[in-house]
């Protein structure tokens, strides 16, 4: 079906409009009738499906068993823990009525589950034989947010949840680092993502963890986004549902506990990270469909280019390439664009030609490159094309991020520095000594807030940029 | 760590007290905090995984793509239809505040999601190219349940709902049936459940359906389990969503929909159908764990054992076959229970007797028939086995429920047979005109329901055992 095919809005016009345009013209989500929430449709379904199948493995080669727990909260349970009601208790959706007949006690729909979650542990866990004890569980999460964002910010989104508990800080301090190196590689390995990980301030951790950890993405904008967070509870959660085990000394103890989360937004990572002007790019390891085979014919040959690209059929499938033929009646530069905008890695196009040269012409989705391949040279090309690609993807975005990142020493440079325009400047990198109101001060006078503390600096001390205090190198960026 | 390990409440003295026993000892389920909301352990939901799994691989077999759409419904649209709001708006549960803000239209946790589906095909449906369209989601459901049992009908439970439009009612037909029929076999081929496919007379279909298909199960207490509906809704929704498209012939025309889903409900199924007094039993297709290798050894010949146990090992992990070892404190008698209550189809048994002769002693499941196999005979023996109890389990199922499907002719044999006992009889099978007062007499002066008229004989034509108009041959049974 022939549909309106006018160019999308170039990032540098409109970042906002080009991110939204490629969303709903790559058919990945669509807005919903209830507010902030989406529909994700089939394509970005193919996505996240295949975040999750990669994700559940490594979850599980973690030790960490699968498992679901309700999706309402009595309310009385979130006021529990004193940190975590007062982050969460402005943006819980409750329900306060079944039918005409209101409830005894409102539930709050889960924006997070650690309170019914550490209710059960609290049966589960008896003596130090049940530790640790780890479980995760795939669900929808709810938090109303005042400005929404498809994929970044919305009312409603999926994700996963691990949540353990161990006999000593020492094991949960390792859970946590393996929980968070788990996403950071996932993150490179599977979506091309460049990222930094690191320790949150304490005005930027989760309401209710001692210390919270994060790998944060830099956006092709130069904004932050953060992606993914691994926690350490401490004993809070565990003293306030009374997860306490038996130790080998004979003695009761409180449980260390731990969480952490990855959700639907990481699809927006892919987007802002990777995209251009021409749409979506996605990594060939996480690309539903990683090749767009576009027949070139008219009616007198089809059958003849049908029975060509049903070679070449032979040979993806054999390699295990997830392809798609497109046979619409469409004109071929309109499929080529909506490969595009798809962001499928491989275009092959079949012609009379390339069928007299015995060839197909592939072309890359990063660079337009295009090269003409011989049928029997299809199976040692295509795959070392697509990892070749997935490289390039990494490469490119790591280097931008890496070309990016501005280090100042004092708070006069950084605001010359982000107060220059009101685009993102990248990361700015400096000493913080990590005081709460200080940092509030930078929020209300920039805009920027800090990212993360890298864990591959985080020994290093030096003077903070405002008070002079000792201070860890800190990440500074506007975030999404 | 050793537990309490009584017997099971026989299901001849209390099949509810046995089927709430196996959940918990077997830890499939916990009771949660949240009324008649279920907490599903890592056990029960290995099981779903598996279910989840296999079933999504025969949902995209027929063509049907996977997608997720909010869990929140404004309440105007479950209005739109009529029979729909009728069904489900007693059992509803109502966001109605944010925080301390009261919302302007409460929202519907959805109890099923036609409407806001058909809300979306509005436009995503212009011309008849865009059909069929055939989307499923996998997700959480809630309906306030006045009486809750775990897997059986809770408050929240997860599944799967599948909706369809097409450009006629032959098509969607088509769709109803492949949908129930996929429910069907994968229910024997996987679960080694027994059904019958049916009809839903009118006081018993879906509320906004035109017909409602089913499979319908019989219990081992000779109750009935409605266990996965597939239902033709005709245009109502879509002229209540104005679903319309532009047919090849340049007119506008309503599309047909369906709807079909299966839910954790299926587990209780498994429980109720295959177990018996010694716990679960499951088929060897779904069991997360097929094998229980139990060694039984002295301080002194542990790693003699151990040494024994990895060739063992290594023989099923080459067969694929999922197994666990138990090398917890407790004692071998204690293991054999466990295995028996979890349900594992095999058990094998190393001991010193077994190392001298060079064998592993097996141990069926299903009845407790032991045998001496050789190490080397492992790979020829055990995939056997675990087909031979799959079979036998299905076989089991379908011969107890045939021989419990009794024919009436008369309303007073009716009668008379189901009020001899205050249990279920099994299935009644008799002439029904399908009338939705006289079914409501049934159910008042007998406690039994039409189950479904079986499609097998729907063709067939009696008179009706009450009223004597023409009626079908219909099922009749006690439901859960």
């Amino acid at each position: 079906m022939k549909q309106d095919q006018k160019s999308l809005t170039p990032r540098s016009t409109s970042q906002s409009d080009w991110y939204t345009e490629v969303i709903t013209r790559a058919k990945l989500a669509d807005y919903s009738p209830v507010r902030g929430c989406m529909v994700i449709r089939p394509y970005g379904y193919a996505i996240w499906e295949r975040i999750q199948a990669e994700m559940d493995k490594r979850i599980k080669a973690l030790g960490v068993q699968n498992a679901y727990f309700p999706v309402f909260i009595p309310y009385s349970f979130l006021q529990r823990e004193a940190d975590h009601v007062e982050g969460f208790a402005p943006e819980v959706a409750l329900v306060t009525h079944v039918g005409d007949k209101e409830l005894e006690e409102k539930l709050v729909v889960r924006p997070t589950s650690e309170t019914i979650i550490y209710e059960m542990f609290k049966d589960w866990i008896q003596s130090y034989r049940d530790l640790p004890l780890k479980v995760n569980q795939w669900c929808n999460i709810v938090r109303w947010e005042k400005r929404t964002t498809p994929f970044l910010r919305t009312t409603e989104f999926l994700w996963q949840e691990g949540h353990t508990a161990h006999a000593t800080r020492e094991e949960a301090d390792e859970m946590v680092k393996a929980g968070l190196d788990m996403y950071a590689a996932f993150a490179e390995e599977f979506l091309a993502i460049y990222s930094i990980k690191g320790r949150k301030t304490e005005a930027e951790k989760f309401a209710g963890a001692e210390y919270t950890t994060t790998f944060e993405c830099m956006m092709k904008d130069k904004k932050a986004l953060q992606s993914g967070t691994s926690h350490l509870l401490g004993q809070g959660f565990a003293k306030a549902f009374d997860v306490q085990y038996l130790g080998e000394d004979g003695d009761k103890h409180y449980a260390w506990t731990t969480s952490w989360g990855l959700s639907t937004r990481i699809i927006g990572a892919i987007i802002l990270m990777h995209g251009d002007d021409k749409g979506l790019v996605l990594p060939p390891m996480i690309a539903p469909t990683q090749a767009l085979i576009v027949p070139i014919f008219k009616a007198e040959n089809k059958d003849a280019v049908a029975e060509y690209i049903s070679k070449v059929e032979a040979s993806l499938k054999q390699q295990g390439i997830r392809y798609e033929v497109d046979w619409s009646e469409n004109s071929p530069g309109w499929k080529f664009s909506e490969g595009e905008m798809r962001g499928i890695p491989l275009r092959i196009e079949v012609g009379s030609k390339d069928m007299d040269a015995g060839v197909v012409t592939v072309v890359k989705r990063t660079d337009s490159q295009k090269q003409q391949v011989q049928l029997s040279d299809l199976e040692s090309t295509l795959p070392n094309l697509l990892e070749t690609i997935q490289t390039e993807i990494y490469e490119s975005a790591k280097k931008f991020t890496n070309e990016n990142i501005i280090e100042v020493s004092t708070y006069e440079e950084f605001k010359e520095l982000v107060n220059k325009t009101d685009e993102a400047v990248g990361f700015v990198k400096t000493y913080f000594c990590g005081d709460k109101d200080v940092e509030a001060q930078i929020k209300e006078e920039t805009k920027y807030t800090s990212r993360c503390v890298p864990l591959e600096t985080y020994d290093q001390e030096g003077k903070c940029f405002i008070t002079g205090k000792p201070g860890k190198l800190t990440i500074f960026g506007k975030a999404y």
